[in-house]
């Protein structure tokens, strides 16, 4: 059976006591998705036809774009069941999909969600799961038009796939980034990271004791960073509203420093970034400092933010200053003048490195599972 | 290492002798796509963006509806790489999906591509993965337009996500039989099943053996049938020439008997097949009767065939009767009808049961891996 040690049962706030008991054979796999689909209907006129067929059917305008993202989460890899809910995964794995989306300065309307699912997960588990993504669906406006569920040897398969449209003339690409345009980031840094940091924390300490109660005191914003990141929604349609097109524009799933150089190698260009203009929460430092890590480290590393990271011509200056929760923290460069961090000290200038988590790099500890979903 | 049992060498013909000993870590994850997406071009003026930023992006013209499907493998419950070469894996995970995008009466157009890669496995591998993959995309015109490379703790995960498009006045769901519709089925069906018999047979052989060869002489239909299936897009275009819309239509994953469910249960109605007009090849006849199985079972419930199954108004009686490799096999009926084979005797009538593959049941070695694919 499966158990969730530091969430015991407290997520679960509707009152009642899960039991997780269905055996999903007694089910098999249509009866199964009947159930995780039932009364999933399509929001969208562009859902056609969604779940009962061998292929969904969407309808698009003219001058309208498709888009697509694609993400694949395995358990021990990217998602630790020990602390994560079944409900919070569903959730986020849903939502890193829809920033994707955004990213392109676009809009999701349709996800096909597959899953493996291994022995010792009941239909109940599977509910939860499903109750995460529909949740992130009902949210974001976004249809579950199909999928794959099988039988997994070992472990927990996720794999969505999310279609999402923009006007042809308003889609953002990382490619079109100039010298002397702004690098903008929205939200803070970091805070993903640190939540993953204490959540490994707490697992360890509750290692071998049966009433463990986790302390979170004081740290709610990074457990909520960490296990229900929100995709910028509200970004992508500030930008409209103030109509702004970005340059170029990236999410941030594996760090700063990572998106940034793939923005400048798309581009063909260079970057600097000030250290001191990097937004990181309160709390991200507290933890820093508690853990004895290096904070910056954290914020250009860290990864999972989720926060959108754009460029703006020069000329834009005034208009993303005044966008509630967007800073520039530096400005895009020839080529030659390489991608460098500018130290605290105004002077000193730090080569980026895409320092991110590599799911396909030897094993490093100090990398943890913070996940690598990058669209490439 | 990876080692392949039934197929040490002579399924790689270029004269190589490939040794597959790069370790993915030392390229990382932009380094491994990087190398396995060299050289892809869009062929589709409707693919404006492939790889290479969050999402791709698609472009279709009004009237026209897009298609969705996905599938998810996971070795141990789809495939089994002691006797399935992995360019091979490759193509059929892509031609599955193809598929069903043709079950709609639409052309596939993109893919992505998602794998989760277990340590044991090296660049080589992959690329031979990947090969197939390209292989299908090559031979189908389908444009790999992104995708997702994560680590696997255990095994390989293959996850396709395919687009497709078709006239929106020309898709065919599967809920459109009426009573008097003809049933009709492409090609033949349970060679793909009894392939995978044969391929268990001589893996149990092999057993042990240093130099074994497998003994497939007079049976390589059967093995092709299993390892290497195709769509029938041929199908969909002798259909199209002859301007015929079919009323419904699915194609044959899970075993027709399944199938033919899933078509009556969307369309409401019943069904009468006829066992005598289930087309059947002479190889598949001769290895049931080795293994001492029943053949019309095979053909029922063996699953795998990707044959298409459709029905048409019984006007088009002499259309499709005029169409190559196209059997008329049975009726729809009046649901209260319910659902059955009429056996060869000509009186005796047996309810059709979903036998085919559900790897969410309980067990059952009767089974075997054939794959559960269906979108739903």
């Amino acid at each position: 059976m499966l158990r969730n040690l530091i969430f015991p049962e407290h997520v679960y706030r509707d009152g009642t006591h899960h039991t997780f008991m269905t055996e999903i054979s007694t089910l098999g796999e249509f009866g199964l998705i009947d159930r995780l689909t039932d009364g999933i209907t399509p929001a969208h006129a562009s859902t056609i036809r969604g779940i009962g067929d061998d292929a969904a059917i969407i309808r698009y305008e003219k001058d309208t774009d498709t888009l697509v993202t694609t993400d694949l989460l395995l358990e021990g890899v990217h998602f630790d069941l020990t602390y994560v809910p079944l409900k919070h995964l569903g959730y986020k794995a849903a939502v890193v999909n829809f920033s994707d989306i955004y990213a392109m300065n676009g809009t999701p309307r349709q996800i096909t969600v597959s899953l493996g699912i291994s022995a010792r997960f009941t239909v109940e588990h599977i509910e939860e799961l499903y109750a995460g993504i529909r949740l992130a669906c009902s949210q974001y406006n976004v249809d579950i038009v199909g999928g794959d569920t099988t039988a997994s040897r070992q472990g927990l398969v996720i794999s969505i796939t999310c279609l999402g449209d923009a006007p042809a003339d308003r889609i953002v690409k990382r490619s079109g980034a100039r010298p002397t345009d702004l690098i903008c980031v929205s939200g803070d840094l970091g805070a993903a990271y640190m939540g993953l940091q204490l959540l490994e924390r707490e697992k360890v300490a509750s290692a071998g004791q049966k009433d463990f109660r986790p302390d979170f005191a004081g740290k709610e914003y990074l457990i909520e960073r960490q296990l229900k990141p929100e995709a910028r929604r509200d970004i992508v349609k500030e930008l409209a509203d103030n109509n702004i097109v970005p340059t170029s524009m990236i999410d941030i799933s594996d760090g700063l420093s990572s998106e940034l150089l793939h923005i400048c190698k798309a581009s063909h260009t260079g970057c600097r970034v000030y250290e001191d203009r990097i937004p990181i929460d309160y709390q991200t430092a507290v933890m820093a400092e508690e853990l004895n890590m290096n904070l910056v480290t954290a914020a250009l590393n860290g990864g999972e933010d989720y926060e959108l990271l754009f460029t703006v011509p020069l000329a834009d200056h005034e208009r993303v200053e005044k966008m509630k929760g967007v800073r520039v923290i530096g400005y895009i460069t020839e080529a030659d003048k390489g991608c460098a961090l500018v130290a605290r000290d105004g002077g000193t200038e730090l080569p980026l490195r895409a320092q991110g988590f590599n799911p396909l790099a030897e094993e490093d500890d100090n990398n943890g599972d913070n996940g690598a979903d990058r669209q490439k």
